[in-house]
């Protein structure tokens, strides 16, 4: 199999065929360099120009960059090459593909296009350097929270992407001809993971997309994002979903940190964040307090926090606790959907996470008693008759349950400090933006 | 946070809280039994029938099967206890929910029901032990895939599955009302994970849902299914394909066994498939001519196997090699899509992997030469203008690359041994099924 740059030290003084896309040529009067790149490093290949490399000297002469290479020939450790210290000295280099002489957009700089020609030009823009070590970022936070899940005896499921009807009323779904039925693409695995709960799965995640056919064309919105959904039974309160959350959060941030920290480092120029401190907690009538007394702002909706507001409360945390997280719970019913559960006062048993500015998460207890379901469906306004099937979950015995969901950009964006969702998503969907 | 009965042993003499389904009540003249079931186990709380405990007993006359307790008491071991030698002795009840006293199935047993009965009550279906254990199963099973990627310095992807045309031609697809345009639903991940390839992001693999349109109503089909893709670069020729996928399959095989291989003995009688032996690689003209003479069967298509070649191939590989799985490589390109790269006998460089009897994957080396590409396009009938952006890919340089999908459900059917894919999906999607 093919062998890693970053792994060619170890093979010094040996014959081996390596791969990879043209980083850079330099054709001197005695000598070509050609250097090599790979998703793991970079490598340089020296050509002398004599007599017996005439054949390669004139693959060289005719290489564009980008084209890719497979090269056959000898590490040499060479302590004057200051590319890693050592290069790779060719008997045969086979052109695998040639790349048109002019690209689309330069690849070195993000700064050398506008984002929409990037976006054009995807393929390409993701060949940057800060954009492979952020997907490979992503790779690995995706994988530790899955791992934390498994290490705590979680199922995981796939649900439905099709649905028969929307998951959260108001909010606008995307419309399927399902054989000449009409169906609806999926908000959220909600009512699915809900459902898992009653078929007594006892813990469940998802990593999947979902879809939101809100014609909003901000930094922080996509039509199809990557969501992670997490539902645990047999909680006591919503407070065991912040725990488990919190818990989850840290082990992947650390996880981030021990593989990639130095990189995120000298290419975003970013610290991931502390994860020693315990993530306060305030509830949303303290939260507006502290608006009022420490900046002297009061937002615009008595019963939800706008994003303003949820900048300041991250500020605060920083200030006071030195944390970039914060969670905001109790939110008044009035901002929340109808199967969230109300304490004794009305409130929602439910919270939100803050993460350097913005909210990451809602999560909350979920009403599992079917009467009291009923009751606040209607009071939402919500047609208790058209969700039975939902309803139906509850009748046969269903545990005390809560859960949360995160956009895995959103958080991606926060943890990198990226300013706009496009950038943080492998292919993005948007109102305008079905291509590539 | 919540006990798991499987641990319960650690905590004797203590006073605990736990909390799980009503599985068994017996009401005996002077005691109680209750059975509690989580997903990790199950056990008994015994009630004496005495002065102290008359609150208590009035909890368990009015019991409910399925309903859900939480109990505080005391742990006591206690051979005399079938149940896993322990039971609760409660000093507090609480019914956190009411299951109505008729279940619309008997949990307890697969045939107590109709297939499509136990389909609509999804969620009381899934509350068998026998369902538990193979979401379990797919758990691990996905997650050892997934492990193994992370090893060998794979990057996740997450393609859109909102796509402006249709990823293979011919097959049907889904068309969704995009504000206004006319998108649908993606079939595979096909030219994204190529794309990544471009991208030079190595190695990538993706897990997530795939949608066909198809009006099949057979035991493999759905209509959204959950795909593993995966895409390799620089690779020599299919056979590091092959080789890729085999040690993958392997390992997650091996992880299986290792952590559930007695309780898939106990349930479903199935012993895990051997993975010492090497899978057996005969091509398809092989094929055909092992068919012949060892079966004196001839196929209705020249130019691809049909079921029944794929039965008796696997057939020919446990009595030849002993061994569940087999490759065969090679086939016409008349039974492949446009981009699988041709050999100089204008065979593809490609393979399906056949497992008891069917077949699970299709891989095989792409075409990244742009000229050549085209001109396969134009021979299968596909126009080149209509997928321009898919050839975009290949003009700027692209590494010789390769890759597979697998569909979960179906390599779990046949690890199983579960003839109908509808109990192997969480929630299965078929043309006349969209509920729940």
């Amino acid at each position: 199999m093919k062998i890693n740059f970053c792994d060619l030290k170890d093979y010094d003084n040996q014959i081996v065929t390596i791969q990879g896309f043209v980083d850079k040529i330099r054709n001197l009067q005695y000598v070509q360099f050609v250097i090599l790149r790979d998703s793991t490093g970079k490598v340089q290949v020296t050509i002398e120009k004599n007599d017996e490399n005439k054949a390669l000297v004139e693959v060289i002469d005719n290489l564009t960059l980008e084209s890719t290479l497979k090269v056959t020939g000898r590490v040499m450790v060479n302590e004057k090459v200051k590319l890693g210290g050592l290069e790779v000295v060719p008997t045969d280099i086979i052109v695998t593909s040639k790349s048109l002489a002019e690209l689309p957009l330069d690849i070195t700089s993000k700064d050398s296009a506008l984002r929409e020609t990037r976006l054009d030009y995807r393929f390409l823009d993701l060949r940057r350097e800060d954009n492979n070590l952020f997907f490979r970022c992503e790779t690995l936070f995706e994988h530790a929270l899955r791992e934390y899940c498994i290490n705590h005896n979680f199922i995981e499921i796939h649900s439905p992407k099709i649905a028969a009807g929307a998951a959260e009323s108001g909010a606008e779904v995307f419309k399927i001809d399902y054989f000449g039925q009409t169906a609806c693409l999926s908000q959220s695995p909600q009512f699915y993971k809900q459902m898992a709960m009653a078929s007594g799965f006892g813990k469940v995640f998802e990593i999947g997309p979902a879809f939101r056919a809100e014609n909003s064309h901000t930094s922080y919105h996509a039509t199809e994002i990557n969501m992670a959904d997490i539902e645990i039974s047999w909680i006591n309160s919503f407070e065991d979903v912040m725990d488990m959350e919190e818990e989850w959060i840290k082990y992947a941030l650390n996880k981030l940190k021990e593989t990639y920290g130095d990189d995120i480092k000298r290419l975003f120029n970013i610290e991931i964040s502390d994860t020693s401190i315990k993530f306060p907690r305030i509830t949303f009538k303290e939260a507006k307090e502290i608006l009022k007394s420490e900046f002297n702002y009061i937002g615009e909706k008595e019963d939800d926090l706008e994003r303003k507001e949820e900048n300041l409360l991250c500020e605060y945390a920083k200030k006071k606790y030195n944390c970039d997280f914060i969670f905001i719970t109790k939110f008044p019913f009035e901002a929340r959907p109808f199967y969230h559960m109300l304490d004794e006062d009305g409130l929602t048993n439910s919270y939100d996470l803050l993460f350097k500015g913005i909210e990451i998460t809602t999560g909350a207890q979920r009403e599992h008693r079917v009467d009291i379901l009923k009751k606040q469906m209607i009071e939402k306004g919500v047609n208790p008759e058209s969700l039975n099937f939902y309803l139906d979950f509850f009748k046969y015995g269903c545990p005390p349950h809560g859960g949360f969901a995160i956009g895995i950009a959103r958080i991606m964006m926060q943890i990198f400090e990226i300013d706009n969702i496009r950038e943080a998503t492998f292919i993005y969907r948007g109102p305008t933006r079905l291509n590539p």
